[in-house]
């Protein structure tokens, strides 16, 4: 996720007690040491040729080293640097490009003029004074490739490049999760890839994605921790986020989109409706993992606060507000009418809502939150469902994350939501960009009981991913159009992000791949 | 300094004596903490506006702000960064550019095409991914300039420079030595630049430029000796260089044109025929100086061998051989026949070796050298002077050099030397180009009782430097090509260089203002 939003002189309401208990659950990250797999040289003439590992080509102006280490890695690269010739007798200039894939690093960073910070493209340009030198990059990346090119030496000396290590971190084992074997090999390597991705994004919090922003965003967090749930099961992770977010909110109370947990925990100005009724679903599915007493008792209430929020921007009929429409996420895409989609994501965190208020016997949310619930899932039938359609409308508008949303809030009429489904899987505009929407379609296939409909669907869309090189999913991804990018340049769209690593929980705990 | 000499397999003779030495001598570098004097902020839309010291602008992708240290300096910069606005979301990216003269600073690294390391270009780019932060740069700096770009930051926040400073390292207080008062205002500033120019390039080692190469030359100490001598008398930072030349020499004995001294002192593969010879003539400067029995007893032997050398590279005929002149600097002048300087050069040193012979009370050589002195004399006056051109000739060229070297070789007739001099000053072509050749120009003045035109030259060579913005002085310059380069680009030429620094010497030692 990377949305801007500025609110001048924003004082957050910080609970120490919150954020103390979640600094307690600051994992240790695991690390390993991780080489090159194969050396690539790119002379400044032009010409190429691979390097056998144990080569050391000797570099002049101009000259690339490309370094592919086999798999993603998040870590901290250092670099035994050497010269071969007469004495050195000017620095070595050196630039690094590190990229998660090969289109990224076949990117000019140069050329990039989008609305996000460039500051995101992976890029170094570095002297080195005195060689040999053992230069230990203090930066984290996130990359498989790693370019070295020599801007200048001088005539008297070659640089050598004599070893790269990468110590790659994680707060868990990428390999301890178990391998599906489903019978399906392209479902298994989906599996395999969501895990990584899943792994690459657990940092010491759940990141939305380890090159950018590299940071706890709540819509992505629900996702992750479902994922996690399904493997790594590393539950101190998935509280110590939800503190997190309780631990510093909106001055109002409510849950923060994201926030930045350095120099100190703060949560960013930013609000999203959608993202904000995630905290009660993540809490409440953690606590069906977990059953953990405390943090019932120190976040039910933050929860049942974003409930009433959103149920405080509903005019007199029901409807969203203008507000609470434009403050959802949804999926990038700006010509999507969100109101229906508001509404839906409101009633679908009711369920979970109630849920919590029966763990916490909360009488009078027992006892409030069904006819509430009863009453929107009646009005968004009128509101939204058009017969003459055979879909759900927004304002006008038929759009798949209309159908998507709107099924999920299950309005209790089966053959109607397979109906929208197929409605859905029919529509040409408006086209879901994200994987975390497409989570979000594959789940409400599966609730219309279109089984097979999903698997495809995680098939085409996941496997198609894997088809264009993908070693983790990526941030969005459509593809029809392999190179959009909601930042106005591939080169800093994420390729390993947090919320396309559903595939995983699908399969574990939704789809069974012999249906 | 910088020339380029590359010899395969070369092993230095290094004497771990001498060298511990010289070790033993490595000054403890004082250090002053110097500000900005003013700042001037250039916006991304091209306004420009001056900001009061107090000021802290706010700095937007493509801002830039420029400090001016109001001095020249050499030292390691630290800035303290804070961010203004929302939350930084995203790295600060940054670059530095680090200039001596603003006319360097105008010059764009990207058109640098010349033979030299553009890693000599004092520019920096960085990312800053947690503010406020004090970036404490690890590199060292000459500079009066420094533009500090703003690369990108994010819609969300500014950066904000809260403060600059330099650590400004000297092995010298260049407040220490006495100014001139010599009641004539250019020539007080002339001497006080020059000492500026020593102080700056007087560090672990005499620098021939704190920029660029930053190393140790032979025939820059020289000059440096000697306006150390009237000024700091820093005589242990002059032993320590001695012996660094003494310590690691050609695998034949020869002194090295220059030296590494990091990691560990290693003589360049660069051998200059008249930068060696430059050993007998600071070594016997040193002793004027001191009287240092120990350097004497130490370094003797290796004075005369580069004699020794220098004169086995003269045929049977008495003439320098072509791989002595090719080995010649003599001035950054490619057209230069450079055959005529080779022998004056040699028979100038052999003045000194004898007064070292002296010292040591080497009966051998105090009976040798004069004649053979007088025999080289001779063979270059009948050689080298045409009573028809009414100058000396080296293959048939008439060069300023030619007659500089032949005045300073003191062939035995003033009449002779001022009819040469006064045709060197006529000269059009074969231009001088350097500070170091400037010294001798005037030197061969002094020595032809032209003193009157000694101080002319002075104050208009080195006056003109001043006038076109000067702080210390520069490596080369002619004030009729004022943009010229050896290198293929102003950009890395040095603006404060060691061989330039010499009308502290002259002003002091030999030529009287009131003349």
């Amino acid at each position: 996720m990377a949305l801007i939003s500025i609110i001048e002189d924003f004082h957050p309401l910080n609970s120490p007690r919150l954020l103390d208990r979640a600094a307690q659950l600051t994992p240790t990250l695991s690390r390993r040491s991780c080489k090159p797999a194969s050396l690539c040289l790119l002379r400044a003439d032009g010409t190429e040729e691979s390097v056998p590992p144990e080569g050391l080509p000797e570099l002049r102006r101009g000259d690339s080293l490309c370094l592919d280490f086999g798999e993603h890695l998040v870590g901290y690269v250092t670099l035994e640097l050497d010269c071969a010739g007469s004495h050195q007798d000017a620095p070595a200039f050196l630039s690094l490009r590190f990229a998660e894939t090969r289109k990224e690093l076949e990117q000019d960073p140069a050329a990039f003029d989008g609305w996000l910070s460039r500051s995101w493209i992976q890029e170094e340009t570095l002297h080195v004074d005195l060689l040999p030198h053992r230069l230990a990059l203090p930066r984290r990346y996130a990359f498989r490739y790693l370019r070295l090119t020599v801007l200048d030496t001088s005539p008297k000396y070659r640089l050598v490049l004599r070893s790269a290590e990468c110590r790659a971190v994680s707060a868990v084992d990428p390999e301890a999760a178990e391998p599906l074997a489903s019978g399906d090999a392209l479902l298994d390597r989906i599996h395999a890839v969501s895990l990584k991705t899943l792994a690459e994004c657990m940092q010491e919090e759940f990141e939305d994605g380890p090159k950018r922003d590299r940071r706890l965003w709540m819509g992505d967090l629900r996702l992750q921790a479902l994922s996690n749930a399904v493997s790594f099961r590393n539950f101190d992770l998935v509280k110590r986020c939800l503190y997190l977010f309780g631990g510093t909110r909106f001055p109002d109370g409510r849950v923060a989109a994201n926030l930045f947990t350095r120099p100190v925990p703060e949560a960013d100005d930013t609000f999203l409706f959608d993202y904000a009724l995630m905290f009660p679903v993540a809490l409440e599915e953690y606590l069906r993992e977990t059953g953990d007493a405390e943090a019932l008792a120190d976040l039910y209430g933050i929860a049942m606060e974003q409930v009433d929020y959103a149920l405080s921007e509903l005019d007199e009929t029901g409807r969203p507000n203008a507000q609470a429409v434009h403050d959802c996420f949804i999926d990038w895409c700006d010509e999507l009418d969100k109101e229906a989609c508001a509404l839906a994501v409101l009633i679908y965190a009711l369920d979970y809502a109630l849920a919590l208020a029966r763990r916490k016997g909360d009488e009078a949310r027992i006892e409030a939150l069904p006819p509430k619930a009863a009453a929107l899932r009646r009005l968004a039938l009128d509101r939204y469902w058009s017969e003459e359609a055979g879909c759900f409308v927004s304002n006008g508008q038929q759009a798949p994350a209309t159908q998507v949303w709107m099924v999920l809030a299950d309005l209790g009429d089966p053959v109607r939501d397979r109906r929208a489904m197929e409605a859905a899987s029919r529509m040409t505009g408006l086209r879901m960009n994200t994987p975390y929407m497409h989570h979000y379609y594959v789940m409400a296939l599966l609730k219309a009981g279109m089984s097979r409909q999903a698997e495809r669907h995680l098939k085409d869309y996941w496997g198609s991913m894997l088809d264009a090189g993908a070693d983790t999913f990526w941030e969005c991804w459509d593809p029809t159009e392999p190179d959009q990018s909601p930042y106005g340049g591939l080169i800093v769209n994420s390729f390993c992000h947090a919320w396309s690593c559903t595939p995983a929980y699908i399969l574990r705990r939704c789809l069974r791949p012999s249906d």
